[in-house]
């Protein structure tokens, strides 16, 4: 089975967005068995949409467009993609309907404009939307005009806007795939998330013990992001399970804590979800994160549960007033420094009668480094009703990049530090 | 002229990866006046590239690839060019002495397969790599047997690593370009951001007084973010300017204080510099926002200039505790309501001593709506030294794009209550 991607959007080919729809769309795809043999990005532009368009339709059985389908001059895909299949496109009532609520419970008028996203071409279904306004298709073209013999293609036409396609996608396009065009075989896929260590170190502990399973046919990947490593483990057809269980329980072994979750949960979702579970509750007091911990935290819903407060104390003054630091500590040791750390977590955990309480101060850059610390050093400390220890790291990095890595430091100290 | 990308690499269509080289690539070219018509993405695997690459001559006068040119079996790209065009390969000792002389450097043992990388087609110009190992190549394709005519193209091999790539561009690519393949004519382009209205909102108002420049040259383009939308100005060729001048005054006269930036300035960076051009001062008292406020300041250098202090008052306790919010208004009114917003912002200005204070109290969801109080209901609470205002929003998205959009029209509303 070919699967071709086709992204539409001048603002990507003139570089003012991230293509973020290839890795996500590549993504779930990879997951659900199925393989993408091209992705193809062209501007908002007629002739180039019907070239990339009827070129993929030519080669592959599913072709898979992002964007436009909106209401604005630029949003074309929608009309050419009707004319290029010879389809006729119909005003359709329901999803009009859909469109008019979308405004009226918002409180806005419906510009005349929004109107053509309820246009359908002739045999096409509707994906709903949800999140937004447009709508998107799937055509059956068959017989598939630009195909040798008029092989059949299927193609699924969904919005730019990754909020509104990657719901759609879950829950209109996976059934849909799975019914029309199942995957040629089973996949029986495994994703163990890890964090403490490097890609190649956590390859050199796995990869001798899993050689066997890998020669049986164990697909062993593995993708490095900032503070962690995926660990994929995939099989196919019979047998799978059992080849991806004996892998799971060798990577585990191996391993041990550094695996924090299984398959997309973050670690703060594993944070949040620990804590729930012991009925713990956490503050935070942030100077160089500057609320990212917070802000990872309450991505996750029922984060109120756990959260009972986050400081983001970037001045001396905050430390002091709202966290107890003595000012002493400051000026002995300076803000970024193992005491203040200490003093900080304390004095959260104290203030907001939390059972826990992480505190990070450091030196997020450009400017503040000395000799003695460099621009990325970080101080993170992690207080219960016992003690509380302070970790030492060196993140010299960009500022976001900083925020994150620190930010996970301090998460992950915590839940290693939580009791099984 | 037309110019094509093509990125290879199985891990982008597996979806491992994020492809950052199209977005940095395509933005590069614009802003040196060209325009990237087709971007490609294809796996490590011979058929794939040759069909891609010899699809691309076939229309290109300049055809740029990513990846492939390291040591490893996956690294085609290189012999599979040389293949395609008929060029030999043969080994550079000005090449080799530079790769051997890397690993010098970093005191590691130079790997056997690591010479592949001196390997030069014949005609091509190497383009010297002072992060890596595997330098780039340009080829002139002329006669280029893929086009019509023989019409030449050029073609130029990139690394896949961005550390490497980039640089390299701009040291040996930009002076290539601008020698071989200058621009055909001279672009300008203006990016204006707004805030407040959506994308068909923002067309309504400005296409109309803007059709009679676009009829005379002047690009128009829009780009919708949630809770932004970019006006994109170009013009090309001589008169560029003045019909580009032309076209911002029209859009700044029309939409007037819902311009907050030009170009790539984010609203969080607007924010911390209007802030620190004024000499102000800001203290957050986040309820829903869980810190993001706080977070999205903090990723703009020079910000602890002017956030005092963020507090991130998830429960009732806290909003009593470190902001002074009346047990009364919090029984009488909840928190989520108009009177705990000025609280809280009132409470946070003069807690942290600030010039303002805003604050955010709202239902991300998924729990937690009532009929008076949906899921989506915001307030957002700004106060100064004369008074408080409270605006009520209602934004009923996902959680993450709640506490985007939320964060958006807190700072959006302190952008505009800045004195000019």
């Amino acid at each position: 089975m070919r699967i071709e991607l086709i992204n539409t959007g001048s603002e990507l080919l003139l570089g003012r967005v991230l293509n973020t729809h290839q890795q996500w769309l590549c993504r779930q795809l990879a997951d659900l068995g199925y393989e993408v043999s091209r992705q193809t990005c062209i501007a908002d532009d007629a002739r180039q949409i019907q070239a990339a368009v009827s070129e993929s339709l030519s080669r592959a059985d599913l072709v898979i467009t992002t964007g436009g389908l909106g209401p604005t001059s630029d949003d074309l895909t929608r009309d050419l993609i009707a004319q290029l299949l010879g389809r006729e496109l119909t005003l359709d009532p329901e999803t009009l309907g859909r469109i008019e609520q979308f405004f009226a419970q918002r409180h806005r008028t419906m510009p005349a404009s929004a109107k053509v996203q309820a246009l359908i071409p002739a045999g096409a279904r509707v994906l709903r939307n949800d999140n937004g306004t447009a709508p998107g298709l799937a055509i059956e073209a068959r017989p598939n005009p630009f195909r040798a013999e008029g092989r059949p293609s299927w193609l699924i036409l969904l919005p730019g806007p990754p909020r509104e396609l990657r719901p759609m996608f879950a829950e209109s396009v996976v059934p849909l795939l799975t019914r029309e065009l199942p995957p040629p075989e089973r996949l029986v896929c495994l994703i163990l998330k890890t964090s403490g260590l490097g890609e190649s170190l956590v390859e050199e502990k796995i990869a001798g013990p899993l050689q066997k399973l890998v020669e049986s046919g164990l697909e062993l990947g593995y993708c490095a992001r900032i503070g962690e490593v995926d660990v994929r483990l995939a099989a196919r057809g019979g047998g799978a399970e059992s080849t991806v269980h004996q892998a799971e329980d060798i990577v585990r072994r191996l391993l041990g804590p550094l695996v924090f979750a299984v398959g997309d949960e973050s670690m703060e979702a594993t944070l949040v979800r620990m804590l729930t579970e012991r009925a713990k509750t956490l503050a935070l007091a942030e100077s160089c994160t500057g609320g990212m911990i917070a802000h990872r935290l309450t991505n996750v819903p029922g984060a109120s549960a756990v959260l009972k407060c986050g400081l983001v104390t970037y001045s001396n003054e905050a430390k002091r007033d709202f966290l107890g630091v003595s000012v002493a500590a400051l000026e002995e040791h300076g803000a970024v420094s193992d005491v203040v750390a200490r003093q900080m977590a304390q004095g959260a955990r104290q203030m907001c009668r939390a059972d826990y309480a992480l505190s990070v101060t450091g030196i997020a850059g450009p400017g503040g480094g000395s000799e003695a610390k460099p621009v990325g050093t970080v101080y993170v400390a992690l207080a219960d009703e016992k003690a509380t220890v302070v970790e030492r790291y060196f993140n010299p990095f960009d500022r976001e990049t900083f925020k994150w890595v620190t930010s996970q430091q301090a998460l992950d100290l915590l839940r290693r530090a939580l009791p099984a």
